[in-house]
């Protein structure tokens, strides 16, 4: 299989070449960046040493010619108007972007600033989890890979507003995240090292793009009008998320019930694991991987359920859930090259 | 004025060093420390480097005869016996631990694992929040200085809550914490640098120790009956807490009634500033000082208010506060020896 | 081949774990843990959700019974009554730990402090440094693998000490290493995160352990009794050393030599990259991997020569080279298990 | 003493601002900032909540008219103009770009790419390292403050090439710093967050800028012509910079003279500490002061001496050193507004 990366050199780019490398099915036929177009991969990332490939301009008829199947890692509307026709040269695309995410065209001007044309794509696309759209995302022809915020916040949640165990109309999301999720390309002051370095502050206050997606998912997949509240932190790490959910049991159901409903919904799945009781994710623990580490309980005082999902930003948050997509797309095992350990410390 | 510190050379006990050192009417006249009795304080910390006065193993009878106040910065549970002597010698104490801070004796078994042996004393204590008990601290005997997530949360709290401004049985606070308020003693494997670098993860899940404090707080000062849920997290910096508030308002109040009362509230005060409309507070700005920096805002999605306070956990989250309750005391400036703005970046 | 690593649960011993589980040749059939003994490995390490695994006391008897190999990751002075056990049980053995990387016994009571009983086996080992050492390290019954700064300095000086194209007895080695070096079990005041973050210190000045292997390293490789100033700091990450090599080119070499020299003893090299003129290493390109990436220039004021070399303390510095010393001894691909890139960023 | 600060808002700037807001003798009547003329100091730093004052386009003439003396905090090549007009003009000025250190303006073009046009100046200026220039400070009109790595390789290698207790032609500086040295403007990939975070790498091998300074000092105070290799090296961390200086003792010298003679170069000095046999400076000790740190050693196995000097790039080799001798010029105690401890940790 012939595979496009669009935008290979940003962040999420470079850690989809890193997986794919060593995935049995794929060849890295086409390696497309704006910044570095005619460079040799290995030139911008000298850790790369193996990888003579040419970066090259965006061309679609290029892709298109060389490439079953493409990934998209633009930044938020790029991908609208190059997937379309991406597809109509009969490839399958996978994009990471916000573009085709929201099924709700009308949100798109308000969340993103502009118009969305494709109203059709956003009813064809594939919302990109594949704990909970697996069989859409492999009868796929785009996929809509969710954000790295939504991801976590879905995990967690799904399962518990679908059996009603807890309202969903009275839930926090308090995300953590490091600042690869700021991208490469973006040297905007507050991911200067020193103005990051030793620091935390709340950003996004207002309202988080990855809101709509959240409370979408919530309604997809729990069938419920959800009313979330999510307040984005960043703080002096390169990778990971993590979110600290807060939601109020429904009536007379204990903590118990929470971990019992998410052991259930996750048996079968290969990337995300329940904890013990009193084990609380890191992290650390998911570095460089397709791993979501939840942790349940509650809080003695209130009541209030608890629930903390640790993932890489970039990987089951972007890159690993792409190639996570793109292995249920080609009928492999979902796990093929998503394998390895988180390297620890 | 003689000034003893008892528990020297822990985090808190240098910071206070520090401070301390610039004060024009403070002598330290006791420097206490279990671990490096018998060494000179510039021995232990060499960057203290002008400072050859003797650590003394605690000998009560020689604070009382050398000091006439005494600045405690014990861990939980070693001042409950110390402070008695102390002010039956005629001292003036405050102390930071926790365990004077608890009006309700009954707390103490169930938070702290000991019976509590002096609830007259628990009466008497001042709550060392000097911007909420000034004038109780001002002719106290015993001051019972907050522990630093409640220092946060009470200072973004306290004012909406005496005001009916947000529902007092409906906050969930979110703390965010550096590293250092782990203490210098204990050396356990969350703290050391591989576990704690590039890792986020929460804690004290099932009920921090704060969380009667800050109960207790909101109950005295905002005259109500509190439901708070409050969990913290660690994240790879040394010093500095961010606590997020999510409030839900009172039927009809707006946003800019929150901003106004918390004005209002700390108009005249000279550590806590209210940060502009879109202005939200970073840690790094509070390093090395006494200063609360918080932001008003709220979630555009669910109206819910949010509240962010940001401190340094060892200046106003304990030595800085100690200083400014000293002051306060005296009868001096709060701001004695406090005006130094955080080191940037 | 059944595998034994002894010492699993350090950081070495985990690393080893990460690598291996993708090693096609490898089962770990036996996982020893001093301070784990009894528990799962995915029990003290979440992370490792897969791997149920008991972790065991070590049983001498047992290992040889059950594996054919044995990874010794052990702290100094713990493999010596170890290793000749189970290479008398018939097993093959690489071993991390200094016991038996020094060819001269006398060596031990000065820089280790204790007798060695087997200089038997010292000239028997096989010092573990692949791209120097192949041959003997696949026919060997018992490899010593070297440390972390050794690796890094002999594989920027060994080819230009062997040409005679820098003064052997003039060269510097200035380390700078991340905190994991440290190991896990050791909690001691430096590797705790406040003190350790946004902190550099130089320890070890009197003289660094890893010294007299990088002087037997220059005369075995080299064939020249060499001169070393070896000074190590510590940086705030957790991953990765870098080595700056100063060293004074012999009469008439220009820089030139010295790239061309390094480039020619690394042409069939499958983890030392020489890097182009004007480009200098970073750890960061190294984290996870067994790869050593060299930079070679020359200070325009002096002349002097300086070689900068960058590696993972725990890759190729640690598990990484032991499992390309594994792949030598099965007569495997060295790269086997080690094709993964770093994780970027 | 009304005091002009020209580049308010870098990171210099802004120290500036810290260290002197607690001065008794300097009134800030002038903050020049290119990138935030006409914001008030208090809206570009929320931290320093209490100085509401404008922030101005440079104007030459209103700082003559409204101050007496004046800091400049610009980058190379920006003082060369400005600093003759304020002089003309009657103030003193203390400068810490490169324009004004080097005696000799042929040094210039080859390290700055500009021609000096007022050599005059580069004769009259003072060399702003108090500890050796002290007297020339306080009479200057014009003071050079020295680069951070210069101000640290100085100290620590002037008293003992004058002494000629080491070879001058044999030194090695070995540089480590923070990224605040990048100042605040330059949003370079290196300082971005994500790239600089878990990295060690050095730049500027082919020679730094700050060498040319060394070479002068040591000529000027050492009376000898030395011959410097000087490596930098950026680690993860905000402020500090470790100098390890690597020399060859001169015939039949201990350490313990090299000791002896650095005490005693220091003996009177209020921020230069020689630290005791063993003890070695740490970076931490001094962020936010304008103290030096020496530790003194030799390597036990070829007798090189080493000696190792810490500060903070901002304090000791920036801001602090400014203040310093501001307080000579104007007859002060040099440690007015210096005597604050770092905050630790």
């Amino acid at each position: 299989m012939d595979v496009a990366i669009i935008g290979a050199t940003g962040y999420g780019g470079v850690e989809l070449i890193r997986l794919l490398q060593g995935h049995p099915q794929v060849r890295l036929a086409y390696l497309s960046s704006e910044s570095f177009a005619g460079q040799r991969l290995c030139d911008v990332y000298p850790h790369l040493a193996g990888i003579g490939t040419k970066l090259q301009a965006l061309d679609p008829a290029m892709v298109a010619d060389q490439c079953q199947l493409a990934l998209l890692a633009l930044p938020a509307g790029r991908s609208l108007a190059l997937a379309p026709v991406l597809l109509e040269a009969g490839l399958r695309v996978v994009d990471v972007s916000p573009d085709f995410r929201l099924r709700d065209p009308a949100l798109y001007p308000a969340w993103y600033g502009f118009e969305h044309t494709r109203p059709d794509l956003l009813q064809e696309a594939a919302f990109g989890l594949p704990e909970w759209y697996g069989e859409a995302i492999a009868g796929a022809r785009l996929v809509a890979a969710p954000g790295c915020y939504s991801t976590a916040a879905l995990l967690a949640l799904a399962p518990l507003v679908a059996e009603r165990l807890v309202d969903p109309d009275d839930i926090i999301g308090d995300g953590i995240s490091g600042l690869s999720g700021a991208g490469r390309t973006a040297l905007r002051l507050p991911y200067h090292f020193p103005e990051a370095d030793e620091d935390v502050s709340a950003y996004s206050v207002g309202g988080h793009r990855h809101l709509p997606e959240i409370i979408q998912g919530l309604a997809e997949v729990g069938k419920a009008t959800a009313r979330v509240t999510f307040i984005p932190h960043l703080v002096p790490m390169s990778r990971g998320i993590l979110m600290t959910l807060y939601a109020r049991p429904a009536e007379g159901v204990e903590v118990g019930a929470l971990r019992t409903c998410l052991e259930a919904a996750y048996a079968g799945a290969r990337f995300v694991q329940v904890l013990p009781e009193g084990v609380w994710p890191h992290t650390k623990w998911t570095t460089g991987t397709n791993h979501c580490f939840l942790g349940v309980g509650a809080d003695r005082s209130t009541g209030r359920a608890v629930i903390v999902a640790a993932i890489d930003n970039l990987g089951k948050g972007m890159a690993g859930q792409m190639v996570q997509c793109l292995n249920l797309m080609l009928g492999l095992d979902e796990t093929t090259a998503l394998t390895t350990a988180a390297a620890y410390p």
